[in-house]
């Protein structure tokens, strides 16, 4: 709960009594390695803050093979946006990858605090504007980019997850294949 | 300017006092085939309604070669949305594909309107909402999809723009080659 409350505090100037009552309406949870949170086909109840460790966002193609859309370190937030604001059934999963703790909004809740708090309503918004800006960057590197170039901006964008992430997810991430990641690196490595 | 009234009455409950409003602050701009109203580097002043006709939002890469992110025909919006609410300079390109007829606001005048007006800022929160869906869509393709089922999925959510659309922009929305997208439709043809 401290993280979150460091979280608040740094990026927002909500008073002690804002962010008690913000902390009062959380469901705590702990999920142990590769447990899920999401399922496709499920309905995505909350917003989702991680306090520890790491989730991803992941769809499966119709092969069975994933794709990893987002990886959630600590102080970030995930969700199944579309499923979550119209609570319908998810087109994707949310799974850690490692031992994580997290708070969970139930929509209700939620949309009342950012109704209630226009403090939590502007982080909201400049959220939203970065996921908009990180999706069109991510689109135009999908088009545009080598390989080479994909993982160079991995590296830059996410230097904290390298170690932390098996190549198969990094893979899946850039939408390349683990043969051709595991040369890149390789070449890398050789410089 | 009767094609922005007529959405707004479809999408909103605006009374014609706020469309009028609305509408007075708007600058028309007509647009010949191939002409910019945005260049990377400059900064995007303005919100842009498309009423008639075909844009493309777009960017470069390292070797000159065009990517285009988004197609805007008729009662569309679009913008460099990090340029546009950062005022800094884009890092792409909005070009007409057709002769076209656009409707722009000024930031300021904008941002006033959406403070304003909640119906407006409601379907601002839509619109947004719906970008973030197809953005997530859009990179799930990108990583999973082969080249037929990037191609089918466009004419399946673009059927009204595959004629009107050079078979080189399209590949380039699809993030495959000419050479590619000639195959899947003459095998498709052939069917």
């Amino acid at each position: 709960m401290d993280e979150f409350e460091q979280y608040l505090r740094t990026r927002t100037d909500l008073n002690d009594g804002d962010i008690n009552y913000i902390l009062s309406l959380a469901i705590h949870k702990h999920l142990r390695r590769n447990e899920f949170l999401l399922r496709e086909g499920e309905v995505c109840r909350y917003k989702i803050f991680v306090t520890k460790g790491l989730l991803r966002t992941f769809g499966t193609a119709a092969d069975g093979s994933e794709h990893v859309l987002q990886f959630a370190p600590e102080h970030s937030w995930t969700l199944d946006v579309e499923s979550y604001d119209r609570q319908q059934p998810a087109h994707s999963n949310i799974a850690a990858i490692e031992t994580s703790e997290v708070l969970l909004w139930p929509k209700t809740d939620f949309d009342n605090l950012l109704s209630t708090l226009p403090q939590l309503k502007d982080l909201s918004l400049q959220l939203i504007s970065r996921n908009i800006y990180n999706s069109r960057q991510r689109i135009l590197t999908a088009l545009s980019a080598t390989p080479e170039e994909k993982y160079q901006e991995f590296i830059q964008s996410f230097p904290n997850l390298l170690t932390r992430l098996p190549l198969h997810m990094i893979a899946s991430y850039l939408g390349i294949s683990i043969k051709t990641l595991t040369r890149i690196r390789q070449a890398q490595l050789r410089r």
